[in-house]
């Protein structure tokens, strides 16, 4: 049997996704409470491979098992044993056809910034301070020139295993609230840091370092080293996978 | 001089408001880096003393020096020594009637619950959990029933030292977004742990264990024993402080 699951999690205190050896991981922990339920070995697979320190709101994954349990058994089951920082939020029998990374067709992501010149205890867990003045309608100019089929090499960090660097960005958005600005995105795929790497290049227009169709000759020109840096993590947050024939929402 | 300042703190990790030997506090905190900043020692007054794991997004506080400095340096001083999970806002020079505990007239505090099924590793820092579900119409009700001027013993702990329970609730409100309810108490002053305890008791409401017109008689009772348990902290945030002659928003 196959199970879908959706999943959340605060990204602080992990070191990303991926299962690997002696880090902390949430394929990790999800496979130990998994494997614990099942009293059997279960590697859960994820729709988005999230970097060291970034969180998801809406992260989904599939498992196999033979072990016979309602999907309401599972998630209390998981989540007594999964530590205070990941959470599952449902799990739903699916056909075995069904795959959490070939098969997602859309993942949203959403980058917080804080706006505000003194850093903030209470804001600082989901965002990325920028002390200095940061032009809206600039960013906006600059997001609009991501839209559509594009090479995104020269947001693709060194070490992308993807095979091509072409992605379909259906829609970059921005919205402000009072101090909060909020940036998402929405792509059939993304590249390796690909948000972080564009969040740091859409940040220099904002600052009016660079003129918003700067990120137009950053896409044709292909090259990560004209790009601006790459964002903190705790800004990102991996809020929403689709599919083309599934619907869990 | 008096300078008045506003503070945020992440109270999940603070012994409270109050200074206290060998605990971890926020005035005692703060009272260290000010008085690193001084040179001289500086303990601040709090508008509110806040309870252990309680949070404040608008604490206003006062402090008394001699040292000159301009409230932007006391503020980016401050903060550099402070730690991650308290900051400091702003910094505004007062005139010496100013007092932060003694003039205030008016306190918010909110306290936000999660209805929800599952437990949630995004949304729990900051809000109570609870599994079954809440009738909003109920506890709006239960609300209702507070507001005014009472005598509020009913939801006032022991080693409550303000001389009368008696205050002036201006508003009792809630609104809910999605599965997250948040519910906002104005009053002129607050007992010791009374947001809590209000809390323990609207929710018995929420859940049908009462009905709304119970807090009526709570209130009428005087009596600590009848009302529900206390709500746990982290739910609560100390929003905004006000003050007849000074205004600082």
């Amino acid at each position: 049997m196959r199970f879908a699951f959706g999943v959340e999690y605060d990204g602080t205190s992990f070191s990303g996704w991926q299962i690997q050896k002696n880090v902390r991981t949430i394929q990790g922990e999800l496979a130990k409470a998994l494997s614990s339920v099942a009293n059997d070995n279960i590697i859960p697979i994820g729709a988005g491979r999230t970097d060291s320190g970034v969180h998801a709101s809406g992260q989904i994954g599939h498992f196999d098992t033979d072990v016979s349990r309602t999907p309401f058994q599972w998630r209390a089951g998981v989540n007594t044993i999964l530590p205070k920082d990941v959470s599952v939020q449902w799990v739903r029998l699916v056909d075995d056809n069904f795959h959490a990374r070939d098969q997602a067709n859309c993942r949203t992501y959403r980058y917080n910034i804080l706006n505000q010149n003194y850093r903030s205890a209470l804001n600082e867990r989901y965002a990325w301070l920028i002390m200095q003045d940061l032009d809206d309608s600039l960013m906006i100019d600059a997001l609009g020139h991501l839209e559509g089929k594009h090479n995104f090499s020269c947001f693709r960090a060194s070490g992308c295993q993807a095979k091509t660097p072409l992605r379909h960005m259906y829609s970059a958005s921005l919205t402000r609230k009072e101090r909060l600005i909020s940036i998402e995105l929405r792509a059939n795929a993304f590249l390796y840091h690909m948000v972080r790497n564009i969040m740091g290049s859409v940040i220099q227009v904002g600052l009016k370092k660079m003129p918003p169709d700067w990120i137009e000759v950053l896409l044709k020109s292909k090259d990560r080293e004209l790009a601006g840096p790459t964002a903190p993590p705790q800004g990102l947050c991996l809020e929403k996978v689709e599919f083309l024939n599934y619907s869990f929402s």
